[in-house]
């Protein structure tokens, strides 16, 4: 999840971004007469950054350095530098490295061979599968990959926390997720990046590219628009419309909210819940933790409070007072935390004092899910909170969207599917918490790499399709 | 080149179309106690079909077999299943069979092997790159796979010769084409077919997806729209727009006609060409002829002789009319052929008559193209034609636009050009022609999977886009 700005990027004040990652991680090759390896690690790991692996070669040493961003890793160059022993020291930056010429590619899944291939695979072969579908529109989703492939759209609008900056910034995130599609559902999901900005002009777009498509995965649109895109293109369309952001989060934070309350043994019909960003993943959330049937939502937005107070809101918090905050709470975030019994923040860093937390009721459960820097740091919870999960992959309970959007799609896909509806979401939560089969507070969620989830997601999610008879009637194969 | 309808696709009436395709291939496996593989071949050869493989199984044999049509493949099983010691024939037809599923994937280019590498190639990793290309837009080709990525664009309105089937139907083709572009050019294309049919909504989803793509390949769309849609669209981008039925096609029949006239030692400034069908094919090939300056031009659409007297014409026929016909010829097909040096036809089956170009002038050239019939079979020639060529494998001079647009792509893409302007398609129908080095009647033109046809055209394309300043200046790598 990627829900706010990383703030603290490339600022050495932050002081809560400390852990190395190797999204800043660098390659060294390090030469010298007296290279000592364990020399190098301790240099690295007195500036907080971390060796993750060496290699001895011909006069020197290769080091994979993770470090907690680019001051970090100046400073790891200059120190390694300065040793005695160390004559040079070449750094590149994998992250860069790994991104040249993009990250994905299109093949063909056979190569033509010869003329009697290309015969067959275009004219004039390619034109009787031409006329086949024209004849009989729904053999589309047999003679052509349209039956596994999905759009990731974005207009670049919201692209992870760093805000609006356009569609061509946003392509590295978007083959990102395309990797991320191939890799754990198996779909075959190509970026469509466009210059699009209002509205109007991606549903018009959405709209026009669906015949190629099995499903559209929106992604990283501003909200409150992105609202308004996601319900005009589902009905206009005959294809599933998932905006991930909401959807793909809702998920996620439903399945480890379903566990969580396992964990503390008690009812979710009992539970209030307090949500502490009403954007586009805190309005699904929302909507999602409507359906499973938890006792009351409170919204908080920039303003404070969602009450009816408030006028002129936009539909999607306006939803807030008129299905949730039932004792018409009023205030800031202190106000609605105190005496929740979960907390969800999809807001920004450190926006949550641990003191507000600590008024919250006991065996509280804590979803800090800004990214990287959450609301709190789970080390500054008090002893109230039994339960706690962030964006982050270095604690435990990761709400990480990839559990989510693989199996969903996967699921959509294979029954060729018309519609993600909340009942498909509903399972796909469902089936991801059922994953973990005794929930602890260290685990009410499966880990991203663990083996099996999509494939479970899917199924669940497409025995409900086919439930609600959303299911695409198969052609005879 | 799929320039006409396959009119007599399915028709056995017709008796042209005699000759047996892959196309139209069949797998079978044919089982019984006494099957002999050449009394099958000798059966099938019998009806006009052609046994192109055989091998023994347990209890009988496996045969491919290419037939003409959907008539013959029928007779072929009618026939082997009445042959003695036939027991049974199971058949399938490869050309479906090699459709299912689509003919095309999307891959990560490596595979994320764990939470590290997720760190790098999505967050926080990818935030780092997406920041670096807002802050630095043309990284975005360095950074992303733009720097190789085509789309191939259709609204289905002019697919093959089937005419306005629609983009779901126009699908294979696109595929087929993305197959090509890969395989031929290494260019990552991916098939766009939009619910688009008129100029303004193309052109709109052009320009609204071109941050993804470092070309957009048009393809498919009818005449006399897809002139103003390429035209808004150059216009609007700075990313090379190919309307490929067009400048594909006009570029392998340019350099065909390079080296035809080499054959017959003339040179073009002497040469009357003919233009028979001034569809999209036609009014690119009269473009790009003038730019090599043969000597005059005449049109002929559906209402004959393109000539002072038409009035009210599109702005692409007019274009005949002012540039070309320097006689002022008038009446139909017959007149503008009598005396002409070149015949070209972008028409339909069988449209000119023998009678016709035998009053050609002496060592006459024919391109008669419509495909799979040509508007004059080859065997047909009167003998006053020198060199002739088709748009079909079975013959000398196959006109395949396979030649072009790998190479063309390949080769804007390696200067990340803004443009694909005439220069550029004049230096691809140079280096085309100049790869045969020896031009006779028979090889005007290499063939279509020769080595190295691509390279040329892309290294003579880059040349050429840097010459006229339409390469974007390279980051710094």
């Amino acid at each position: 999840m990627n829900l706010q700005s990383d703030t603290s990027k490339d600022n050495p004040a932050s002081p809560r971004r400390t852990r190395p990652t190797t999204g800043y991680a660098l390659s060294l090759v390090i030469t010298g007469d007296a290279i000592d390896a364990a020399q190098i690690s301790a240099a690295v790991a007195e500036l907080g950054a971390e060796v993750r692996s060496t290699a001895p070669i011909n006069g020197g040493l290769e080091a994979f350095v993770a470090c907690s961003g680019v001051q970090q890793q100046q400073q790891v160059l200059d120190v390694l530098g300065g040793l005695s022993g160390v004559d040079s020291v070449c750094s590149s930056d994998t992250t860069f490295d790994l991104h040249v010429g993009g990250k994905i590619v299109v093949s063909p899944r056979t190569a033509i061979q010869g003329p009697d291939e290309l015969a067959m695979a275009y004219t004039p072969g390619v034109g009787r599968v031409s006329t086949q579908i024209a004849e009989e529109p729904s053999s589309v989703w047999r003679f052509t990959g349209r039956s596994n492939a999905v759009a990731v759209l974005s207009n670049g609008t919201a692209v992870l926390g760093l805000g609006d900056i356009g569609p061509e910034a946003a392509m590295p995130v978007m083959e990102g997720k395309a990797v991320l599609f191939k890799q754990f559902g198996g779909v075959d999901a190509y970026p469509v990046c466009v210059n699009a900005p209002t509205v109007d002009e991606v549903v018009a777009v959405g709209a026009a590219i669906a015949p190629t498509f099995g499903g559209i995965n929106l992604e990283d649109i501003k909200a409150p628009e992105c609202f308004e895109i996601e319900e005009r293109l589902q009905k206009m369309l005959d294809i599933p419309i998932f905006h991930d952001d909401q959807h793909g989060t809702a998920i996620v934070v439903v399945a480890a909210l379903l566990n969580a309350a396992k964990v503390i043994g008690r009812p979710l019909s009992e539970l209030t819940v307090t949500i502490v960003g009403t954007g586009a993943a805190g309005v699904a959330c929302a909507h999602l933790l409507a359906e499973v049937g938890v006792g009351d939502i409170i919204g908080v937005d920039s303003q404070g409070i969602l009450d009816s107070s408030r006028a002129g809101l936009h539909p999607s918090k306006q939803w807030f007072i008129d299905h949730g905050n039932k004792r018409n709470l009023s205030g800031g975030a202190r106000e609605a935390i105190e005496g929740a019994d979960v907390l969800i923040g999809l807001s920004g860093p450190g926006v949550i004092e641990p003191e507000w937390v600590s008024k919250m009721s006991d065996d509280a459960i804590v979803f800090a899910l800004a990214n990287p820097v959450p609301e709190i740091m789970p080390e500054l919870m008090p002893e109230n909170v039994a339960v706690v999960a962030t964006g982050r992959s270095d604690y435990p309970n990761q709400i990480n969207n990839v559990l989510a959007f693989p199996g969903v799609f996967r699921g959509l896909l294979d029954v060729r599917a018309t519609n993600a509806s909340m009942g498909v979401k509903r399972a796909a939560a469902e089936a991801l918490a059922a994953m973990v089969v005794e929930p602890t507070v260290e685990r009410v969620i499966p880990g991203a790499f663990e083996e099996g989830v999509a494939e479970t997601v899917a199924r669940s999610v497409a025995e409900q399709a086919r439930k609600e008879g959303l299911a695409r009637e198969l052609v005879a194969d």
